[in-house]
């Protein structure tokens, strides 16, 4: 199924927010094999919309749009998504009602911007936004449909999934199940995993559907199915995760759908440890990560970033006779900072990562982009080198990604 | 001026990339009255780039273009725009000189593919990528212009400041010089910045153009001039810098066109100073921020991400008994951790952050999204309490800028 997405708002023209909207549209979508022709960014303007929309009907079944909607806006969508399909705007009791419940769950009181919400085309069919006061309008013409929802991501996400795709599901696909499972993959290119999960992939149901989602440093598989009965789509899903464990063992670290900082995380928490990190060219990054999750307090002690060489003798005990012989960037020195904040911070687990991030710095033996890291858990220590090419940023966040695959693997063992 | 942004790529209609050329495009474009009609997001496919086209040239006079170029595309869209425009493609000489010299700076060698980089249309006019192997493609059609350039941010935003923009003014407005002057102004929210400016607004010169672009936390005031005389656009807009000196005073931070810790480094190696850093809900971002810029360990020492309340006694010295009598989330707590990196670490300055990120963890006393905060500068400490609404990401987010402007201000005093 071919969609398209239009995105409306004077302030994504002008570069003052950027439309994120459309990226996890496509990739809540793609699953169910449906397909974005085009994102069409325009202005607050009827003529423009009105383009849009004959444009979108012209060249698809669907058409999503955000934004537009909302008290601050001039009240220029709704009016014209009313002309365009007909009706007049009412005032809806039952968006009224919602809109009202909203306000006062914000501890907010109602004016005559937030009563406005409640006026809508009697052309459209309102599903009522759980999360905001702009409502989310489902127009149909000639077999066509047209969902406008507010350009506020969290809100436009959250009722997506809720609402806006089952309705779609069951528009389009009446009385299908829906499932998908997760699995996290390292240490093995997409072009080699693509080659051992052929056969796999051959045999595969035809209501299964297995995809490769390709992240810095690692591989999320997912699997999606549809089918009609929920039993035989449960199973069939069963049975293909386990062959997809058979099949690559110890290449899947993890069945979640997460961050992998969130992956590691439950790890830890499963098993009661702590973790500190050692940082010297991630500067913070990992920790960063790690505390980006919420509850990570459960398990992450601290860190110590030592970027000045010195921080990294005087405070975790890494021994200068090491440095000198064997430079900063080097594996006694990465596996000695993860033993050292381990037992400074008193942590049972740690990773530590030293090396040259760039753009200067880089020597014959170290060229920039080289990283020494170190994993540990209890007494066990693991520690890897990697080169990355490319800029300062993506080392600092490909070496963090690394890092905690390292201790992953390590937990994992 | 009306244009339109055509992004091309497969990898934006399945959400795996998200566009954020068209934002900066914009940002850069509109002090020159410049206005972005539309944005539109489509497939590497051939029809697709040429409807695209034929909307471009019919609605505005310059259509941009970014993405479908480099070396694993799979050859769609220079084929494409070889048959839109006419002529061959063929291997270019200076292109394929340039494509070789951006390959042995990043010390790869030659293949098929980046030779392949030096074929271009005979119909264009190429302008030099000096940071990348794509060539910059520069078409016109009935006074029309379409530039087309790679997708990858770096890339295309520098080229686009650096041979794009003034080229494309050239073009469109021959003779004409162009400056600009960045201010950072904090501690002031936009509608009353916009107040206190409003005479100065007014009298400015009509050559020059004042532009409010909000970030997290501050604000960049851009100042803009085009004028055919040199000399007359430099004394106004020196005059212009002078006035907004004069009426914002300490508000203005910073003189720089620069991400904020790079303003702070900047200042810090002025000085000769040191920095450290002590986190506890940033959680190591803002030593993630500071060494995300080339050159940090010139002056970044390291940070203790103290996230359990132990590290924060036991390593960092602050006293137990400012836990229990004023919570870990205080002023004694904030300003002990500042003074208890700079001490450990031994640098002259730190900043700290104590604070509830959540979504859990709060209380009455210190609900989600309350940070204390403390920057300390040689014997000088500073510190404030904040209250920031909304995810856990953007208090992480916020605290952390919060806490390097309070910095900043401390190091200008």
């Amino acid at each position: 199924m071919d969609y398209s997405i239009i995105v409306v708002g004077d302030e994504l023209l002008i570069g003052q927010v950027t439309d994120t909207n459309s990226g996890w549209m496509a990739r809540h979508l793609s699953p169910f094999g449906w397909r974005a022709k085009w994102v069409k960014v325009i202005a607050d303007e009827p003529a423009e919309i009105e383009r849009a929309l004959d444009e979108a009907f012209a060249q698809t079944s669907v058409a999503l749009m955000t934004g537009g909607l909302g008290p601050t806006k001039d009240d220029i969508t709704k009016p014209t998504l009313c002309r365009y399909f007909g009706g007049e705007l009412v005032r809806d009791e039952a968006t009224e009602r919602n809109v009202a419940a909203v306000v006062e769950a914000r501890h907010l009181t109602m004016n005559a911007y937030t009563l406005d919400q409640a006026l809508v085309p009697t052309s459209c069919r309102v599903i009522q936004n759980q999360v905001g006061t702009a409502p989310i309008m489902w127009f149909e013409r000639q077999g066509k449909v047209l969902v406008s929802m507010p350009g506020v991501p969290f809100e436009a996400e959250t009722m997506m999934r809720r609402e806006v795709i089952p309705q779609l599901m069951r528009h389009f696909h009446s009385d299908v199940h829906i499932a998908f499972r997760n699995l996290v993959v390292t240490g093995i290119i997409e072009s080699l995993l693509a080659m051992r999960l052929d056969e796999f992939e051959r045999n595969l149901p035809s209501f299964l559907h297995l995809a490769y989602l390709p992240q810095t440093g690692w591989i999320k598989l997912r699997l999606t199915g549809m089918h009609r009965d929920d039993r035989v789509l449960e199973e069939a899903m069963d049975t293909s995760v386990q062959q997809l464990h058979a099949l690559l063992g110890r290449a899947i670290v993890a069945d979640d759908d997460l961050p992998l900082a969130a992956i590691v995380g439950n790890r830890l928490r499963e098993r009661g440890f702590t973790l500190a990190t050692a940082e010297s060219c991630t500067g913070g990054n990992i920790a960063h990560l790690i505390t980006q999750v919420a509850g990570s307090s459960d398990y992450f002690v601290g860190s110590v970033v030592s970027y000045a060489t010195r921080v990294k003798t005087e405070q975790l005990g890494v021994a200068e006779a090491d440095v000198e012989r064997h430079t900063v960037v080097s594996q006694p020195v990465a596996e000695q900072m993860a033993q050292g904040v381990a037992s400074l911070l008193k942590a049972h687990c740690a990773v530590a990562t030293t090396g040259i991030a760039g753009p200067g710095g880089g020597s014959d033996l170290n060229p920039v982009g080289t990283v020494w890291m170190a994993a540990r858990v209890g007494e066990r220590t693991a520690s890897q080198r990697k080169h990355y090419p490319g800029s300062r940023d993506r080392v600092i966040a490909r070496a963090s990604t690394d890092a905690l695959l390292l201790l992953l693997d390590l937990l994992n063992e």
